[in-house]
């Protein structure tokens, strides 16, 4: 073994190979198996992107609503699930739920001390399924009220959100809802799935695998961020708000949450272009005023943003202002990031099973020597 | 950015600077900020390793006694938190069950949504001192008893051995326990402490990336080794038997738990060297015709894959006898090795929050192109 350049950051560095998806800047392209993610988001489902993911191509209509069917007839949990969220204290952030939630689940899978990627695709279904029903559920089981579970009358997006909100969606929200799940179904190595493959790579079940993703998604130069997007521009107000917040931001040398992102770093986050067209079409189909000023503030940052700094707006300043608009409450967008990215993670679990290498890098030791206790 | 050769598993690639520790192979030295992990652990105890970890400097006798009193006065744990694992289904893995309360801990932890590296120590020495009284009860309490809570006139290695065992032990049985401990408190940048560290630097919470450790230790590559060799140990009956089965399974091709080590692969882990000498010790004290059998068969052991396969033992070769002789059961050996790596958990977590850069490689991508849904 030959000395290795350190990259802070694994900056560049190419850990692992893969078949599940590619960020290919030069063309702004998000693959995923093959097809480009905006494809995907614009003439299929969520549920067939699972498909995609987890075994590995997109099913045909009858095979679309066989694992819709599945799906829906996997998405309850153990009532002790309801009862361990409930101890824990109310203050606790809701990824911290989901993470002891997620951790949890295991217990009532008899094949979570598996590392059989056959056994992964087959749990991982149904935990795709059943984050659902966690993360919707999350804030009112916190406050003490009783789960609303999955009604399988309902198509898989309809019965998520409808279980987040407790109201009837109209179709054009059930679309916008699935077209933000597709959006995060699969981003290639981010940080949250680099922590799953990581922890797999000891031969750790899927569960462990996916609680790691959790705690990394918690963190707010990750999934966090689309929930401070919603809570800078509720803070702004209104377009000249949001303008002079991020001067003042900018001139405090402040990070603007929804901006830039370690790869795409000249252009814009295709999935940022694909939500911004997803809002504006919601928001016209409702005629919706406030919805509008929401477009038109992210509009005006947007434009600031680029002009100040050269900097585009990532996936999280887009959905953020769709989640809003749909009704859904910010404390949910981050976990809602992870019941999506569930089947991403999932095929990457799949994948790091069977072509299994155990990540185990060095360090560049900086410390003392020498010296005796 | 120019391309980096890719290396499965990062081997070799520096991942990130840190003066906590490193593993000096071609002196067969393990440096824990700057001291010889061994010479720690031949002439001090392990709540100083603590000390040296999370604090950075080695304390005095005086600051000792203080830093012992202060984990025993944080080793309760929430009631709630028995009541959560009593919820967990009884076949559920010792390791999942532990994976589900660090994470479930931070809800009662006001700092849980912090990443300032000064919190983080704070949290970290609540964590080190209540993942012993945690780990010690896991089998108790999903039997259906009460946990054996915390007795503070007891020394830190006595209190933890005396909650997993129920009886007093002797002196020299706490002083190899507190060598395990020390043997186990940090190693560089093993999976679960590389994870913990990917994890932590989205600027998540301490919690989270203990859980990610924790998920990652499980795994049969990892952590999951040391109760890998006692299973063996046990099934071998004698030295012969080890032998036939070792021999067996090297005529099988499959990997012998408890050997090798992806940066120790010419010379012998060092912590085996110690953990062997700590079984010589403990076993002659006690005049222990069980422990005797053990260490003939384990050096037989040694003695047939060096010969064999040119590998030397590890450190959980020899960490497997040690816990049987003391008498802790099986599925106790990686929880353990857990509670002991907090230490160093806990300093990892506190230098990459101090000095962040997000972990976010990239990827070979090996998939098709241009495919349209």
């Amino acid at each position: 073994m030959g000395a290795v350049e350190y990259r802070p950051g694994l900056e560049g560095v190419i850990a692992t190979e893969t078949s599940i998806s590619y960020l290919d800047v030069d063309h702004e392209e998000i693959v995923v198996r093959g097809y480009n993610l905006l494809d995907l988001a614009r003439q299929r489902t969520y549920v067939d992107v699972v498909g995609l993911l987890v075994h590995g191509s997109l099913p045909d209509e009858r095979g679309r609503a066989e694992l819709e069917r599945q799906l829906l007839a996997a998405a309850n949990v153990p009532a002790e699930l309801w009862q361990i969220l409930r101890l824990l204290p109310r203050q606790m952030d809701a990824m911290d739920r989901l993470r002891t939630a997620i951790s949890a689940l295991g217990g009532w899978d008899q094949a979570a001390n598996s590392a059989d990627p056959e056994q992964d695709r087959a749990s991982g279904l149904r935990v795709i399924a059943q984050s659902a029903t966690i993360v919707a559920n999350l804030i009112r089981v916190a406050e003490g009220n009783e789960p609303l579970l999955p009604d399988d009358r309902r198509s898989y997006p309809e019965n998520f959100l409808w279980m987040i909100t407790g109201r009837e969606p109209s179709a054009a929200e059930v679309r916008a809802f699935d077209q933000t799940l597709i959006a995060y179904s699969e981003h290639e190595l981010p940080n949250s799935t680099f922590a799953a493959r990581v922890i797999a790579s000891t031969l750790a079940d899927l569960y462990g695998a996916l609680t790691g993703a959790v705690a990394s998604l918690k963190g707010p130069l990750h999934g966090g961020a689309n929930e401070a997007v919603m809570e800078m521009l509720l803070e702004a107000g209104d377009e000249e708000g949001l303008e002079r917040l991020i001067r003042a931001k900018l001139a405090r040398k402040e990070r603007i949450m929804g901006f830039g992102h370690r790869v795409y770093m000249r252009r814009m986050d295709p999935r940022a272009q694909l939500l911004k067209e997803t809002l504006a079409q919601l928001v016209t189909e409702r005629g919706d005023p406030e919805g509008e000023k929401l477009l038109r503030m992210c509009q005006r940052g947007e434009d600031v943003m680029r002009s100040e700094k050269g900097l585009f707006p990532n996936l999280d300043y887009y959905a953020a202002p769709v989640y809003w608009v749909l009704g859904i409450p910010i404390d949910l967008y981050t976990p809602i990031f992870f019941a999506a990215r569930t089947a991403g993670l999932v095929a990457h679990v799949v994948e790091q099973h069977a072509h299994n290498r155990l990540f185990r890098p060095r360090v560049l030791y900086t410390g003392p020597r020498g010296l005796k206790p």
